[in-house]
């Protein structure tokens, strides 16, 4: 089964592609600055970019795994989902819950899986 | 590829099929009274359902995911769990870590993935 | 879908294959006096052995999710990690979130899904 790596480095790759599926890495934001809503955009944003690098798109995603570094935060973060999700005809299974990223600063790393 | 969604709102769906593999968001209970192992019995019971919705069982699971917001709820939760599995040849891969949830009240999250 | 499980008790399966993708359980350390990079380096082996079980191996290893008990740990933890990887020819897509473990001596548990 063809495996096709995008953006690898020595630790991890950004997105990976197998069987017509597409996975890609726990996507954290660059600019820690922002609150959990902005922070979610932002790697909602970098999600859609590595997306189409597979040549597929936020429509064709089935599963999201988010972490925040605070449960609290998960209303701030939501109103950047939904914005992002776009309606229930797009909705993925999902699965959030708390914990510790790398960074204090970060408040959110959300993965997910899609299909071609 | 096909991607059916089913009990879907503008967050989430409860349970997305594509490609023959079935996957379900982490199932909650809607009881927050019970102890860990009444709430993984009643998220099991939500679960069969989702399954049986795609047309699969607990049968064919191949992998879950299990959060608890005290790691010391395993022992209960496991209670619920091999009862529910009915047995090694049912078993599946499992990863069990703990995490806060939503409410501080809900003791344990599930997502398995199964296939048709 | 056939499913094959492998070295499964009442609980989970230590690993699974189903329609060509081959899924690993949370795999833990079994030496819980080795520092993080010890341990890692012992989760790693695991890893390659149950693969092999499956007929694939590390380079065929398209997703991990790594759990640290404490973030801290995280460069400790990569420098096994990347040793293993071998190159980011080999690199999965990665999520490495903290989370509290089993046994508080545990310091990091991986769980990885590769295609045959």
């Amino acid at each position: 089964m063809a495996i096709v790596r995008h953006e690898s480095n020595k630790v991890y790759s950004k997105v990976v592609e197998a069987n017509g599926v597409v996975t890609t890495a726990g996507i954290i934001p660059s600019d820690l600055n922002g609150d959990a809503k902005a922070q979610t955009a932002e790697v909602l944003r970098e999600i859609d970019r590595l997306l189409a690098i597979c040549g597929t798109d936020k429509s064709k995603v089935i599963s999201a795994t988010i972490w925040l570094n605070d449960i609290r935060h998960r209303e701030a973060m939501n109103e950047a989902w939904m914005a992002w999700v776009g309606g229930e005809a797009n909705a993925p299974v999902r699965a959030c819950v708390e914990a510790k990223l790398v960074d204090p600063r970060m408040l959110v790393e959300i993965q997910v899986v899609a299909v071609k």
